[in-house]
């Protein structure tokens, strides 16, 4: 028995733009996406990715990156990845994939990373109608403390955490996805008022060519063309797990994710330095490229034994997250209260969003006492 | 200098309904219900409490109790408490109220409290289409541990808390609270299709003279008429506190309530045992009766100083909560997703209530995998 | 099933002093002080008791009732209560007696502490070489939080627990006990040359009938006599448990004691409200009367299944603690070191006595610049 | 302003043995040891250590090494460093130097450590009377957690520091070592008869040339032949921090140290993935070779403002640890308890080393009914 020295299997080069990597990466989920590597349940392994942006944003005060993000090309994931167990079967569909994060931080040489605001024009976030123009801030990392120029007298531990890990879809569900995003873009406007009291960001990202990238498959081929139109974009979390954002998925966590094609097909990215319960700013956490090293192990038949589905098919389930044992320790907090009354004064019915955006409001409004400008905060 | 004893100024027997209490309770905010105690700032104060139905759901194992709950009734609350500087000055509108919570628990020969699921005629809850039939659960305290009889084999810590911590609205603000709750019961259902997905809880809680309990003032009188058509219920959070339902409001925590009407006029009841995240059976944390030992602080034109209004008015304000230094330790946990894709597979734009729901669902799922029904879970 | 609530079975009246107590208190470990109360295995029991000195310091700022303190008195102690299985079979020597902590805290109109440095003439203390003169500092407790008008703006939360918790000695065990002790008092001081560092404490305390309080026992008779020649003082613990001062046995801990007596023969005494890792100013914890709730479990045959002696008999064994999920949360804390060399610079064998109090003075040090007198910190 | 990419100032090969390393290493104090570096305040730099043997244990199941390991050339520290200001003035005696440690962890491909029971003639432990052989467990480290393949089933999240963090002494400060060293070696045994419960390990090691090593100072000349009569061990913790083995010094954290040279000249070394309270089995911690990454600050005449010396000198002070916020969660623990009698049945005086051992011996027993063997434990 030798140590668990990980072995990398997806190695970045930050000084690089993403289609010049050496793997390929891709910034959709497909199941015809072909893993770039296989892993043996119990190896460890090291997995390197750019940051959500692909290094769009600089190192430096100005937000015009920001303001022109091209948000058809997030979020660049790494992998995909796929998983075999000791005598070499792959996981199948059924199984569980259980992904053990051993370690993760900045690349070497790169250890900064972003808060943004979005403008309201490109993007936006959950408070644009407050905050509407695009501001970034820089943040230095020295080990597990946070600070940044932009911020000043503000330096504080993070929890760093992959904001996307997941497994690739199988057609059968990526076609559930598709549907019911479409349905939402339809008739979403005309059913749901409640995007009053939220704002310009679309109902949902549909698949599209522009900006996208698809691993190995060949940019410009009839395939490629295909797929591209098919592959559901990155944003929101799914059954595959995806954009969790959850913020304690650190060094000890273990996600359970469900395997919807031979070999899980696993693909990662979207690494936070740090995060809140949310991300406010829409890129409320601190975005960074960097690393993770991990383990899986296949439970065999997980699916039918661990989740139940919630929904039509017995596609309808969501993973499972398995927190570690170490977070920084704070003896005291404030807790902001939100009430489901809008800035208006209108009242809505339990709406958690609402509620959930006069609490943020509130903070911000306090925090901003102390010195900060409220976009700072 | 003196040890600080707790003066008992709300005193309660539970062996007695509440309207036979020796102290009138009360289960509506309004300004012109009286203070029946005075205390000063830095005095150590007791205030008992009956738990939130007032003694309507007996110790046993039959849940009819809680199937003919009169809804109309609830919260009965402690006070009002008048709170006066050391010179006698009351706390005027525009204060801060900063309450500190010393010590809290159970009513000695009282320590027990429920949990329980109401049924879908009878006020629903959160998951009613899922679980519509009223059931409870009995918990008997031993010290910091509950354990029930009716759900076998499991024991835990509490974090206890008063669910309900408030000042009297002035009648500026509760024209504006009746307005809006009037014009969310009006329009509701025509403008805001979020609720198909919740359920058949009503959208707002009208002032009723059904049930209303007004303290000092005398039923029956032309003036309780008027009072109990205007008041307040008690079932949202408001700009004065009120049904915040914050699971780490223990010992050592702080309040700071505005002040809306001279005297502040401080209430509290509906004190839990436990709770999680969120009240998910409609009455998902541990009921119980009561007792809070409190000290006040008046922090002058604090309002002005620390609030900012997100609203029309300057009224539109929320409390802040400074959480205490003590909390069970839990070395692991596991989180649950939910997505805004409700169980009949339709997707809803960003709709955390949703997705809140369905993490609550898998959670449930995933534990009733151990021996549990899913509504002992 | 009814709900918990505690059984008062000895109740303490602070106003009157030690031995005007309805029930007689004692301060020694004898195998024939009988038993003041039964409780049974899964009864909840309340027990209160007086604080160490039997209230012979008082609420105020003088020190001349240190300086006086008859020290033969101490500890003085609540039981013993005699534990018996739901079929009424006592607990017999051999068994583990699980005891739960439930709940503890200070008696109503009692809320308050102190703490103290002995002087050096009167038993002196850890550091009484720097600090030889008799301090005392009064706490008051508002809930989980403790503040002294002696020392002030200091304010924190504190961790409650008994610091004396033990079983009664069997008549062999006792003979063990006295015989070490006299041989330690002897041929210590030619033996030991690590007293020289420490001072003026005596080595050990042997019996004495000065002082004595034998419970039940009628003083003056010739049993008393001979009882109060044998039975073991109060002041180090030993092999059942006793003056362990503990600080996190606190609500939700278990202590599993050995038994040497039938029946157990519990007693318990000298609650602190707080304490740090040590108790350096030979009174250094906060010292308080107060209350415990307990519910006992007997574990049959446990000594052998769970302690192994480590001595000449069957006996020297010590209990295990297992500690409560809730103590006060700090986020960051100051390590101060000490080595094993004295003040006159003299080094000496891996001396952990000496380097732990070059560790306290550094400490004092240190939070005296922040304007404390170092009889404060 | 660019992010703190650590510089690596101390390399280390694993593969090499210490006297080949690239930057010759050091395992003595002595003010002449001239720095291998020299950093400024507020740079992030990188120093790798190999473990406190330099590699003389192997990865492997055979404690023949352990056995005959050669004391007399442990620990092997990297450094000295020597630190200067933002305008290159370096530290002076009577300043503090900050050190805070960002990230640390194992040397790439070198993801193990070793726990080890030393021989009773070959510097034995704690407890080298009840475990008089030799053992050796190695273990593997994924992530924060370590597992062994001589203890199976256990795996556990490890807290990872630095056992030697120290400047070097002033000529003055070596002196007054060396005398109170040789002191108690010369008359140790016939006063300390604590020793008695101890052992055989020797009083303290006193300066040897054997198996020393300065540096860049060369062997074999003259001035190394001094050096090394002169220079101290490694082994006990002094006042120039050294061997301090605290367990919470990990990310996050901070050291004070005092200041004895120019330059400050730290060194540091003997790296522990993990460690209790207390080194019981001598080499009890898990040994390690691995990073640092480190900042420092100078505080100008910090000794004066923040120690005060205890002891016949303006030297006898200590250093200040201040820990960071990130450590392993538990819920609940045991305690166990010791006194201050020894094995045989003598009590011996307050004496803190006998109580631990006691308290040890009694936690190795309880776990060791789960079925480890003793020396597992």
């Amino acid at each position: 028995m030798a140590p668990s020295t990980p072995t990398l299997i997806f190695p970045i080069d930050v000084k690089k733009p993403p289609h010049e990597q050496k793997i390929p990466l891709h910034n959709r989920w497909h199941p015809e996406i072909p893993p770039v590597a296989q892993v043996k349940t119990g190896e460890v392994f090291r997995v390197e990715m750019v940051d959500w942006t692909g290094g769009a944003i600089a190192d430096n005060g100005s937000a015009s990156d920001v303001k022109t993000l091209e948000i058809s090309t997030v979020h660049y994931l790494s992998g995909p990845i796929a998983v075999v167990d000791g005598d070499g079967i792959p996981a199948k569909p059924g199984d569980l994939l259980a992904v053990e994060i051993l370690n993760l931080g900045p690349l070497p040489g790169e250890e900064w990373g972003f808060t943004a605001i979005f403008d309201r024009d490109n993007g936006g976030g959950f408070l644009t109608d407050h905050f509407p123009n695009a501001t970034k801030a820089i943040w230095y990392f020295e080990g597990i403390y946070a600070h940044s120029p932009h911020i000043p007298g503000v330096r504080f531990p993070g929890l760093t955490h992959p904001g996307i890990i997941g497994t690739a879809p199988s057609k059968e569900l990526l076609t559930i996805w598709n549907d019911r995003e479409r349905d939402l873009v339809e008739t979403g406007l005309q059913s749901l008022k409640l995007c009053q009291v939220l704002h310009t960001r679309p109902l949902a990202n549909l698949p599209t060519t522009e900006g996208c990238f698809l691993g190995k498959i060949r940019e410009g081929t009839p395939e490629w063309e295909r797929i591209a139109r098919e592959a559901a974009r990155t944003i929101p979390g799914r059954e595959n797990g995806g954009n969790c954002d959850i913020k304690n998925l650190s060094r000890g966590s273990k996600v359970y994710l469900p395997v919807f094609v031979e070999g899980a097909n696993l693909s990662t990215g979207d690494m936070h330095f740090s995060q809140g319960d949310g991300e406010v700013a829409f890129c409320g956490a601190i975005e960074m490229s960097g690393f993770l090293e991990l383990k899986c192990d296949i439970i065999r038949d997980g699916m039918k034994n661990y989740l139940t589905p919630m929904g039509p098919t017995r596609l309808h389930v969501n993973p499972i997250f398995e927190i570690g044992p170490v977070e920084p320790r704070f003896s005291e907090w404030l807790v902001f209260e939100g009430i489901s009354v809008d800035e208006s004064g209108r009242q809505h019915f339990l709406d958690a969003s609402v509620a959930y955006k006069r609490a943020v409001l509130n903070a911000i409004d306090y925090i901003s006492r102390f010195g900060y400008s409220k976009e700072q905060v």
